[in-house]
């Protein structure tokens, strides 16, 4: 099955301590669609200014993306600046700048009203609800935010938190909007809003996943050469939701392999600068990384006497 | 096979958020040799001070542990005290009273010096040295140090570490040791030192395994109520030595289930304040903790086509 996603598509500007790009094509759109076609048909919902041009729309095409929700507008497209410290841990934005993304209105086109799996990037919470208000079927749905929604607009980001199934957000995301620093507590908070899932992710230190049932703790690739982590979170949410998009059905099994795949995901986009390393990626070098995660973490069950 | 590890006993002062206590006993070998206890047995090399008394020892005793490398000396017992922020993650020294500590010349009995394992506590370099060299015989030597160590004696510290097999400190403390932030570089550069191997604690993240031929990272199990996280990572070392020492063979396979015990008891020791989770510990409730942690990381293979 497809997904039906919507986010923003950006110009970004990046300086890390290994070097730095400006104007490359971004945003938290752009990362998830790259990522999630390795897996399954994704169909965009965001808004490009004039600047935005075939030039640009060739990153995304010969790829399984569908760009007829991707509406062109008058002005400028959203333009964004960050600069990494030296242990790309932190970050510092150095300018935001949002053009035609202020003025976005989503509108899906007819072809987009059936979704199997709907994933509502991080933006706006009216934003995100008016997305899910023209979805006439669903089955699963995710969607990401941050601390900027979790603070100002606490109402419009709970309304949408009744209504999807999971949330991925940062570990310290998760901590604020459940009010409960112990990440176990704050699952079961965030559960209580709605979802009946939650993925905590936590950077170079894997991720987490909180269900009804249990919690899987899905380790981080240890990379050798970090350059650029900007869109890791979202590349991570490309392989998650993409690998449960074309699964059969969604269990245990499953979520925890699609945990993997968003880890894997998620390691390769920090490899390089922006969409760099996943555009020549290859799904043979996808599989061979979830094999040294599986190595990574494998132990011998306790032999009981 | 038998543990021979030296380290500090001490009366603890504790705040957390959760509560405080006084004047318990504490101190890193008291931790390690609780911990490692349950799988072998410990001699321990310590000092204490007059203050300390059978009320005191009757914590060690009734378990696998030899006191006899105790040594009781004028004065008073080495004290700290320590306070902890709202998250448990970062916590401040309020005093430390080195006491009988400070002239410790560590002495070993006869019976201790053919050692199968000698684990180095943290402490200055050059008793860590002392220890070593008292020791005819050895198959296997860890350490642990810190980064006091690290900065006011780099020498001598590089002269013990020249001299071990395997290093526990914190992934914070590997990066400062090998002097660069990248955790894979910097394994390689402390094992390029010496030590075939490194250990490198992440709290509540886990820890991560480095051996010349692979990676292994063990998570932490996630736990619902934190109380007070001192003595933790030697918990964890006491739990990974004392399942090393009990192995037939230090292979792949069991220096990664050593790993796990040594996070499932790093885990207890968070449970409850000072020492109090681990004395009435049972190994039944360590061995399900540890298939808990199975539980936790497991996922499917990667099926080919």
């Amino acid at each position: 099955m497809s997904i039906l996603a919507v986010g923003s598509i950006a110009f970004d500007t990046i300086k890390t301590p290994f070097g730095e790009v400006d104007d490359i094509v971004g945003g938290s759109l752009t990362y998830f669609a790259l990522s999630a076609s390795f897996f399954t048909e994704v169909k965009l919902v965001a808004v490009v200014g004039e600047d935005f041009g075939e030039q640009q729309l060739k990153l995304f095409r010969g790829r399984n993306i569908d760009l007829q929700g991707v509406a062109h507008a008058d002005g400028k497209t959203f333009r964004w600046g960050g600069e990494y410290s030296h242990n790309l841990n932190s970050r510092e934005t150095l300018f935001t700048e949002l053009n035609v993304f202020e003025g976005f209105q989503p509108e899906l086109p007819e072809s987009y009203r059936q979704a199997d799996l709907v994933f509502l990037g991080n933006m706006h919470p009216l934003l995100q609800q008016s997305v899910l208000d023209q979805v006439n079927h669903k089955r699963v749905v995710g969607m990401d935010s941050m601390n900027l929604w979790i603070e100002t607009t606490p109402t419009e980001l709970r309304n949408v938190l009744g209504r999807v199934d999971i949330v991925k957000i940062d570990d310290s995301e998760a901590r604020d909007l459940a009010g409960v620093y112990n990440l176990r507590k704050a699952a079961a908070a965030i559960q209580g809003l709605g979802p009946r899932m939650l993925i905590a992710t936590r950077g170079s230190h894997g991720a987490m996943l909180f269900t009804p049932q249990d919690i899987f703790s899905a380790p981080a690739f240890p990379l050798e050469d970090e350059r650029d982590p900007t869109g890791a979170g979202d590349c991570f949410a490309g392989g998650f939701f993409g690998y449960l998009a074309q699964a059969e059905t969604i269990d245990s099994d499953t979520l925890r392999r699609a945990m993997i795949f968003g880890s894997v995901m998620g390691s390769f986009c920090v490899e390089d600068f922006g969409t760099k390393r996943l555009e020549g990626l290859t799904m043979d070098e996808i599989n061979t990384r979830y094999r040294a995660l599986k190595q990574l973490t494998q132990f011998e069950d306790l032999v009981t006497a």
